[in-house]
């Protein structure tokens, strides 16, 4: 079977571009997890995510299972790792599958480098990547900001306008701005620990508490999975109908760019969806 | 006071961009209509607004309040006929009211049909879009309301007050409540026209001359809100961090093209926000 649109990636951007496509008559096949997306059922709360106020990563997981439900999508777990241009089509490499799509949405999401020993398992209980979602929760608190590159100071100076102390942790070499009072501790983090209630950051030399931590990576491959697909700034390029240099090939959320929100991706994934389903009707006409 | 970011209109853009100006710290005029959006109150249901799945237009109209109440920000119900750049901040010609910002974020939605022919040349020369404004002007004059809808009754009314002579010219259907003293033309005017001093409004069947003519719109074209704003395909111009031509002027939704989608333009005034407070503390560690 060739589908119409396959989607990879099940956060918000690719659930947001499932429905959009199948409420458009499309046939979908949306790869990823069951689970949706690890990174949203486990997010402490969500601010800003309109029309569902402050709620709870898990409870936004909900949301979104309830929303491809009901449109009757479903996932298939699988894990794609490399999708071909074939001309009139996409094959896409599953573990034991190969799939055939006539367009091809990519929502991958933001690909951490190499995680720190730790991260993953304190992930929402105390280290975050999102200091947009995160901050009010370390209203007058301390906390550490370990960043993989100088933009993420900007995120530094806004987390020390509301948490009562912060750390940074500059995981390159020339700090460009920060605060006064944030402070710079340039020592490399080896490890993240949960001690005592608090989290600490483990460098070669010390070990540091706090009550949170926030990740701030900038970081991803997908050239690796499309191969021919143009990349900017570490980032897939598109233009604002979210297309690709590739033809029939569109992407959304975090893999094209900052900021990484789930509003933002959400809508993206609609947008791309929307010029998928024009891309084939275009191709149905002219054929 | 000086505002750090003003925010005009309340659809979907202009709420999430509120919504995450306000949790990022920054002081927020937003302004629109205290019934937020009546295009989404009255839409029968939305589909795919991710995580809100098949949703009544009413009940995603309260969960927008819902959501703009719990992080404090309120209306401000007025209706910005003007909006100019003033080199280190904006300035925002309300009712009655001018307002400051340091930052626009333009929401207004989709630009209404067509300007009338003539419209646009004479605007500020005989033609205005606001009686509080104007309306000292033609004390004792003569003066044409063109009202797109039932609403602007009320500001003919307040004219007549003021000039000595009103006509109405309704382009809708049902003309509501208007004092005696207003004449009531049903003639569709189809141009504008400067002759001998006055401006002339003419219509199919005749056409009338008057001193000055007050054209009444909900909303009114992006270009002629904010001069020297960059206009495109009948649209605001954008890049993708929401930006515009104007330094620390962005735009979200609608008002920056298809396709006009909720979930699109939420995303849309999250990346604004972020964007405009990110110019924002640029400036700051700037200065």
């Amino acid at each position: 079977m060739r589908y119409d649109i396959a989607i990879i990636g099940t956060g918000p951007a690719g659930l947001s571009a499932a429905i959009t496509a199948k409420i458009r008559n499309k046939s979908v096949l949306l790869i990823g997890n069951r689970d949706l997306s690890p990174k949203v059922t486990k997010a402490h709360a969500i601010q800003n995510y309109l029309g569902l106020p402050n709620i709870p990563g898990a409870d936004l997981g909900a949301a979104f299972q309830a929303s491809i439900d009901s449109v009757g999508v479903t996932v298939t777990e699988d894990k794609i790792t490399a999708a071909y241009n074939l001309g009139d089509y996409y094959g896409l490499q599953g573990a034991e599958t190969i799939y055939e799509a006539s367009t091809l949405i990519l929502a991958t999401g933001m690909i951490p480098g190499k995680l720190l020993p730790g991260e993953e398992a304190l992930l929402g209980r105390g280290v975050s990547y999102c200091a947009t979602c995160d901050a009010a929760l370390y209203r007058g608190k301390t906390v550490a900001v370990i960043g993989y590159s100088a933009k993420e100071e900007h995120e530094a100076a806004f987390l020390s306008e509301i948490a009562a102390c912060v750390s940074y942790f500059p995981m390159y070499k020339d700090v460009e701005s920060l605060p006064e009072r944030v402070r710079v501790i340039r020592e490399k983090p080896v490890e993240i620990r949960q001690e005592n209630g608090l989290r600490q950051v483990v460098t070669a030399e010390n070990r540091y508490g706090f009550d949170g931590v926030f990740i701030l990576r900038d970081s991803i491959s997908p050239g690796q999975l499309v191969p021919g697909l143009e990349i900017e700034s570490n980032h897939v390029k598109v233009d604002r109908t979210m297309a690709t240099n590739l033809p029939g090939c569109f992407a959304c959320g975090d893999v094209v760019g900052l900021p990484y929100q789930y509003i933002k991706s959400a809508g993206e994934g609609n947008v791309a969806a929307l010029s998928a389903a024009a891309y084939l009707d275009k191709k149905k006409r002219e054929a």
